[in-house]
């Protein structure tokens, strides 16, 4: 006799997400997600590592935060904080940095600290669908402000200010990916980060500055963040070595002043993120990091420029697009027929995964018709043939491109 | 000009939990907290396990959970599979496992997954603090059941299940540390596991099983974990690799059916936990764990013991305990008088910090003159150090023990 299976459903709250679905492995030609290039993993150098920091200092594992405390493992908090200085012009201290396990746990604690049910907050218009996630799922009013080819539209972002005010609402936080904005690949200029400053300090509203692919800009010459622009404190800066170095490790960072950074700290009820990772990353990265991320930079760049010879060939005229000055991704606009909800259910079904514009906009109209391309870790034969059957799903749901290039090229061959 | 800083005060939301205070270290004599011996940590053994397995197979780090997909890296789970057959009697898929970032992950994704304001929970009158702070702050009635040497009384669970029921209210769940109690140190034997498995059936409620410290028994014997007696899916359990390897790894694991499994996993929202700690773990443990744990468990037994005759030197007959059966923590009775939140206090200053009961209890003033001593991290030397000093300082503040052991064997010396 088989007794009956007990239902946990009656006792679910309500608001769950649905169901997780069981995982079936990586689609053949995968175009989502921060996934890096395997060959740019900095493997040696990282065991290396691992072998020095467990010799020297492997038996403080034993002990809950190292001998660090809960902010994170020291030296990578000193590292961080030279490292800001250098590439960010970022002056904190080692008790000003956080280590959390990726920057998602920086959105989370972010949020938990200052946003409540109904609360509004101002984000880019097409932006991470982690932090638009979260966002929705808190219940928060989210104004989104759109975009140009400097990042996000001061004069957009005034308006909306002075009409949040004219109805007695002040926002939580201006959210910004200022330097190579997901997912338009956008860098702010210096000029327009002064302004946001200004219009962020007229209103008293904090900026939140996630900077989680910084690093990778193709000049190596960034702005300097915003967090290190401002005189008031009022920047809460997050990054990540997931784009860096390897996104398994889930280690990130927050950056802010003690007076929020203590209110953060005691929502982060993990007793620490993990500690192995952060030692290897302290130990590599001291010496290693920056000449690392040039050498990782100039395969990511080889790679868009596959990508983007492949949707020109593909697609010709049909996919539009900006050369980003850095990063992993391409936002690239197709004609207005095309819905990428739907194709990305088609491609899938092909073997070919890509993000659809919604997911990345909370305009979802305006995003209808555009898509969401990574392209670090496809090699770049798989970026050539997911392309070409890209382009072919998409001719044969919504006749774009008009004639599939890749048939035509097959029919000449 | 100094501009003034920004004052993120204004911004928080109601009922967020006091800033935390800087850290300022370790007591010189710390018996609190989960942190293990540094000298049990398999050292050498876990360098093997990171280069072997970042040798073979680094370049997966890459990639967002490795080539596992989102419930974690696929042959921890298997090697899981296995340790949980072998030691707790579960027989269980590497599909009904999810690794977490440690089991305080584990705890937020089941009350993440079941709970909401103003749902009613039972556990042990004498719980995990974290456990218990978890649910004051999500504001969830708690229902503390006494405990006595063999764990939750069924007597009083029994009773409880009725006042609620007669009361219209269904707890969500039946919270238990059956195996090695936290803080009691006692493990509750197979006929007590049947008849809360009994009463939970009977009263449509599910059980959390928590058996964090279930690998620390003096004699390796445990009953089954209450997971594998059951016949109806209807407990979670939940492990961790703190205790029996490294607590700075954090590492821990669910054991669920699908049905709440594909719930949990769709709150985990932090793109897996981390990669390079589940592959050393599942390097290391698959040929190692079932040799490394009797030895660590003979080293913590001896500090027991050191701590026990310690504590009968210095306290006499004013410290009450019973001699656990394994763990990491000692259950302290001191006669009433003594108020250990004071004790805790003025024993800090004293470099010494101890777990006042109080904060371990949901009955405050039943554990107001309890306290919990945590006995593997410092050395045999700290500990008989540690615990004269603490005799000294309790006899100054409350009278207790009547004359220190401590002060009178130095005036014989």
């Amino acid at each position: 006799m088989t007794a009956a299976v007990f239902d946990f459903a009656p006792l679910l709250p309500a608001g769950l997400p649905a169901a997780a679905a069981k995982w079936t492995g990586l689609a053949k030609y995968s175009f989502v997600g921060g996934n890096n290039d395997p060959d740019q993993v900095p493997l040696e150098g990282l065991i290396d590592a691992v072998n020095a920091v467990l010799k020297r200092e492997g038996r403080t594992l034993a002990t809950y935060g190292l001998a660090s405390g809960p902010q994170g493992y020291l030296p990578l908090r000193q590292f961080l904080t030279a490292k800001l200085k250098a590439d960010a012009g970022i002056a904190c201290t080692a008790d000003e940095i956080l280590i959390v396990s990726g920057s998602l746990q920086a959105l989370d604690l972010v949020n938990a600290t200052l946003l409540a049910r109904g609360d509004t907050v101002i984000i880019e218009r097409d932006s991470y669908q982690g932090s638009i996630n979260r966002l929705t799922r808190l219940g928060v009013n989210i104004v989104g402000i759109p975009l140009d080819h400097e990042g996000m539209r001061m004069d957009a972002l005034a308006e909306a200010l002075a009409d949040l005010k004219s109805r007695g609402i002040t926002p939580k936080y201006i959210y910004t990916i200022p330097t190579v904005q997901n997912p338009t690949g956008t860098i702010m200029p210096v000029a327009r980060r002064t302004e946001l400053l200004r219009l962020a300090e007229q209103y008293g509203v904090p900026i939140f500055e996630d900077d989680c692919y910084a690093d990778l800009i193709w000049d190596g010459q960034r702005p300097p963040a915003i967090h290190a622009m401002s005189k008031t404190g009022n920047v809460i800066h997050i990054g990540s070595f997931s784009k860096s170095i390897a996104p398994a490790l889930r280690v990130g960072y927050i950056v802010a002043g003690w007076g929020v950074m203590s209110r953060m700290l005691s929502l982060k009820t993990d007793a620490g993120s993990g500690a192995l990772e952060q030692m290897v990353l302290a130990e590599y990265c001291a010496p290693h990091f920056s000449t690392h991320v040039p050498k990782l930079t100039r395969g990511l760049r080889a790679k868009l420029e596959t990508l983007m010879e492949a949707l020109n060939e593909q697609f010709g005229t049909s996919a539009e697009f900006e050369d980003p000055k850095g990063g992993i991704f391409l936002w690239v606009k197709l004609p207005d027929q095309v819905d990428t909800l739907k194709l990305y259910q088609a491609a899938l079904a092909a073997g070919v995964s890509i993000n659809p514009g919604p997911e990345w906009s909370v305009d979802k109209a305006y995003a209808g018709s555009r898509l969401r391309l990574c392209f670090a870790s496809p090699t770049h034969e798989e970026i050539r043939e997911g392309i070409a059957l890209l382009a072919e799903v998409c001719h044969r749901e919504f006749g774009v491109p008009e004639r599939s290039a890749n048939i035509e090229k097959r029919g000449r061959a």
